[in-house]
């Protein structure tokens, strides 16, 4: 890419951010808009009223920013839960890793770079081309002892970034547990899903479970609800129905009531649907420690029957797929690994676009009709600079939704456990698809051969990651910096709320959406890959980097505060995954320094920076050992503490006595299912025990 | 190796075999050789009386295999514990398979591979020095439809041995679940090890445990032993003492009586030597549910304070080594992996010795004074045939001891343990440096590059792997045949035996031996390993496998019988290591069939292949599932039933009241210490509540 196309890729991004926001700080005071920017706050009745000077409500202005800046963490643990202070540290983190990063960088490594004169020596075709690498590791001269600085510059960010991680994994290690400790009785700590149950013959599953657990737990045991479902015949007919009454709707008038008419449909279905009893229950236990025994002991002596894991929260249960065989639960695990292999290899072809449209020189060849079109210099600035990152942008958009939807096809049975499993699925696309695919330049199926010769790998990696720097800069700006604002200005939500609008009846009839953690967490962990990686590279792209964190700071807490509501409360468990991708990028940031110092010709190199991924993967293992268990499980003294707490609790006698209510499919529930969709996420515990 | 070579090694091998049998059915007729051939049996009182007839002493005999061969395996389950049947399975299996194997090999792929004419067709230097190639799958055209049958071969062994492993599995776990059941109670079941303990200023490690574990486990706690060991400062003085001791010995002369001389130098050592808690102690539960419940359960906020372990039982316990911090055993275990690694490199020098002595012509270039003794026929043959192998045995002696050596600086804390992980590291090592370094003649360090350039993998070894036939024919001669007959003949201990003889006062002084699991367990899955990735390849292998085998059958029965004791009991616990080794086999077999088939030119030989090793590998994860847990720990279901059962036991509140003095080091206890070394693994418990 040439500096002009970065150039023009700055002030498109710049100005498609500067209208976002202002957009969003006039729209977001007219009332007709708060169910789009502040759902949260209109369904708890927080909403701010309208302004009386109706010229004020015209004006941009930026007080939500102060309104988003101000409440403090613990604010937002009370407001939004523990996964949303989670996912705020991860801002946070970044923000402190590339403060010391940029600063590193700018003020020590830039300098010596340019001071260099390797790129003047070599026989370049174009180097205004390539204007931006004598800010790079590139224009330092090959052996040279200013090279020693880099090795330096990684060797401290690599401790400042693991002192750091350690602090955070023990910091939110410790929130984990106290917000564990100051929760109310929740259904979900007494109760256990069984799976897999063994029915003798002329048995049911219920008597089994009972017979079970009152021998094997006599003390504890408490109660249990069998997992039903709908039977597969209704399922089938219930969805030849929906095609049906989809297709129907299309062709009558659209302004039939939408409400009635799903109301009535259901009641017809209901006629004629019957309930299935799967081989899986909620077992329900009069104590924490109780439930956590049953969860982590082996209970049969066939460890595939009697499978024991911790109950979601009543809300977070996914009950559309309640695969319940083991067997079906590992082939469907099986499949969906293939699957996402397969969708690898077909988003490649966004990904050859994108290369085809950074290089235009291939372009040209392969199409030369477009040569006419193609020299004028405004449209290759955009081509080149903007175009190539829309669309991956757009692609990337519909990652995340599929890699959900091959999740929850895994055999997971909460909503949190799917959008985990996403979450990683998410990140590792990512890396494969973006980062390695655009850095070598080469297909999936080639890429496999690469990773097979190993040991060429960093010497690979090491050419080609620092070409790709201006690639990356404008990733940073597109999918950061535009992206991010998007978001603040709820694009898609806004415009359906304006096509919707002339059909909708009902003003309460909205919903209130969730986060998106597995759409989200994967884009500040991959920037921060970049961040890693082109941080002794190509310290250019830090200052970008530190632009997107902040704006992602300031927006991601506004729409915590003001559109989002929770859907689970999964108790900080995305750290781990956090913590794992930051170590991955560090060790993949260690190996290209292997490969570039050896490249640089830096005597010693390999006994230089050998050392590091071996130190920073024991680091790992240590703190796998430290701090992992404890997102894995609660404490004997954790659970003990909190079951003394709670044993003289007025409610609590009436709370047990309610834990077998509490699971119940939705779908299976006749007053719940001719509600909206979001009666699926509601729990029935009585509400003066819930948090 | 040329064809004689081969001859020459079998007619040693199969001359050394009948020496070691019928010396060992005259000398274990001996009175004076019991303590040798039958010392479990002379320590139980139940060694054979001497023959009247002395003429009848001094003929060889067969009786002994006819006493060996008879008695059940449910006999010898009684006799020598689980253990001791699951290693006597491990050779039951292979011979299962191999006799199916060897079915296959001689009666279908011989005939297939003697009619095809490929090795004719190719310029051989000398036909005559590879004439065991025409059984071999290298004589089969290239591209023939024949090879057809090897696929087909290759598919049903995969099956049959797939099947047979899942059904062994399957036994076993029955088989631990049953033993366990039939115990009667063992302070281990009652007892955990709980280590890395924090004891708050001002109090003691016994003190932090009583409060611990009386607030966290209430109803199930029972009492507690903290662990001792000899202060550092004694150690060293002790130490000294004992060089200082060994010097005086070896200049005074030997005829002082060596029992008292030893208590009369302990007295003295212990006057000034002083115990030191350690931050451990064994925890005893009054039933085995509750300390179950302990092991499984995380306990302390911070994962590496109170880890918990199941106690092992106590004459199990690994005394010396007790290092009890979670950082000092981590770091350990680092430690001996590197040292695993530098064993490995070292261990290459007589690995590069057999290669030179296998290739005679190597040789001769670099010795050529050599070359007048070599062209002899006999010692070219004697070279050839017998003494690289002989070198590799020598050599592959010390390995077991080393590994176990190894192990035990790793930390763990019982001697099974130890046992169980030195296994892991001979099979890894023997797989590593007799297969692959001969197979690939290559250094262990090329090794690490051949390694990483993994897609080339199978082609390299389908060209090495059938060339090495011959040599590992001869290799199964001398390390199976000989090797294990001079195991029925004890050599060392025999020959020890003469050279004491005369300085032995007290007639019964001796050590009944326990099981060298470590030593044998790989021996044996080294031959499965061999003969699967041979099977298809060169099946002559086969046969020679067979009868070892057999021989194995006959003597480690005979052994398991009449000379060791089991030492501790592990419950089968060696199982899943066979199983894992195993599907290892099976897998390098398949990627050596992948790789020649590809070689061969046979059409749609990948595709044929490539399915084998991912529904192998599929196979093996569904066994982990099913079956490893049960290896792992004893369910809710066992546990609880055998606590029931044992409530009414009468000695039951006796055996409870005893199990705070059955942990202790008998390096403190001074009533063991003046005894001879076995008093090390003489439990404490009472006599009528032992097995």
């Amino acid at each position: 890419m040439i500096v002009s196309g970065l150039l023009t890729s700055v002030s498109i991004n710049f100005a498609l951010c500067s209208i976002f926001f202002i957009l969003y700080s006039v729209l977001r005071k007219q009332p007709g808009n708060y169910k789009v920017y502040a759902p949260r706050l209109l369904a708890e009745g927080r909403a701010e009223r309208p302004s009386r000077f109706k010229i004020f409500r015209l004006l941009p202005t930026a007080g939500w920013i102060w309104n988003a800046w101000q409440p403090s963490e613990d604010d937002l643990l009370a407001y939004s839960g523990l996964d949303a202070v989670v996912f705020m540290r991860i801002i946070i983190f970044s923000l402190k890793v590339f403060s010391i990063a940029g600063f590193i960088g700018i003020f020590v490594l830039i300098p010596v770079n340019c001071s260099g004169n390797q790129l003047q020596n070599i026989d370049l075709i174009n180097i205004s081309n390539n204007s931006l690498e004598i800010f790079s590791i590139s224009n330092v001269n090959n052996g040279s002892d200013s090279l020693w600085i880099h090795v330096g510059a990684v060797y401290l960010l690599t401790i400042i970034v693991c002192y750091l991680l350690f602090t955070e994994y023990r910091y939110i290690a410790s929130k984990r547990i106290d917000y564990f400790c100051s929760l109310e009785p929740q259904p979900n700590q007494f109760t256990i899903l069984v799976s897999n149950i063994p029915v003798p013959k002329g048995s049911t599953v219920g008597q089994s479970v009972e017979k079970f657990f009152t021998e094997n737990h006599p003390n504890t045991y408490l109660s249990h609800v069998v997992v039903h479902r709908k039977s597969k015949m209704w399922t089938v007919t219930n969805a030849a129905k929906k095609i049906y009454r989809r297709i129907m709707n299309s062709i009558k008038s659209a302004n039939e009531p939408q409400f009635m008419h799903y109301g009535h449909l259901e009641a017809n279905v209901k006629k004629d649907h019957s309930r299935e009893e799967v081989r899986a229950a909620f077992v329900s236990f009069k104590s924490r420690y109780g439930a956590a025994v049953a969860v982590h002991m082996l209970q049969a002596n066939n460890p595939t029957q009697w499978l024991t894991e911790p109950a979601p929260e009543p809300q977070d249960v996914y009950w559309p797929f309640f695969s319940s065989t083991f067997m079906g639960r590992w082939i469907s695990r099986l499949v969906v690994i293939v699957g996402c292999m397969l969708l690898t290899i077909v988003f490649l072809i966004p990904v050859f676009i994108v290369q085809g449209l950074t290089n235009l020189a291939q372009l040209e060849t392969y199409f030369p009709f477009l040569q006419g079109i193609l020299t004028m210099s405004i449209v290759s600035q955009v081509i080149t600079g903007y175009l190539p990152n829309l669309i991956l942008q757009v692609s990337l958009k519909i990652v995340p939704p599929i890699m959900k939807l091959l999740s929850s096809a895994q055999g997971y049975i909460s909503i949190s456990e799917i959008e985990r499993s996403a979450t990683h699925k998410v990140i590792w696309f990512t890396v494969w698809n973006v980062f390695f695919a655009n850095v070598l330049s080469a297909s999936a199926f080639s890429l496999i051969f690469i990773f097979l010769e190993f040991k060429d790998i960093p010497s690979k990696l090491a050419v080609s990651v620092p070409a790709q720097a201006s690639f990356f800069i404008a990733y940073v700006m597109t999918l950061g910096w535009t992206s991010t604002s998007s978001e603040l200005f709820r694009v898609v939500p806004f415009i359906a709320s304006l096509i919707t609008k002339p059909f909708v009846k009902n003003p309460d009839d909205f919903t209130v959406p969730s986060f998106p953690y597995h759409q989200d967490i994967p884009k500040i962990l991959f920037f921060g890959l970049l961040g890693f990686t082109y941080f002794f590279l190509a310290p250019l792209i830090i200052p970008f980097l530190l632009g997107y964190f902040s704006l992602a700071y300031i927006i991601y807490r506004n729409q915590l505060l003001n559109v989002y509501a929770p859907k689970y409360e999964s108790g900080g468990k995305f750290w781990p995954v956090v913590h794992d991708s930051t170590i991955f990028s560090l060790v993949l940031m260690q190996f290209i320094a292997f490969g570039i110092f050896t490249l640089k010709k830096l005597p010693h190199s390999t006994s230089a920076t050998l050392p590091l991924p071996i130190l920073t993967l024991l680091f790992n293992e240590y703190c796998r050992k430290r701090f992992l268990p404890i997102f894995m499980a609660y404490s004997t003294e954790t659970l003990l503490k909190k079951d003394r707490e709670d044993r003289n609790l007025p409610g609590m006698a009436r709370f047990l006595g309610q834990l077998d209510v509490v699971y119940y499919d939705p779908a299976l529930v006749p007053l719940t299912y001719s509600r909206s969709q979001d009666a699926l996420h509601e729990p029935l515990i009585p509400t003066q025990l819930r948090r």
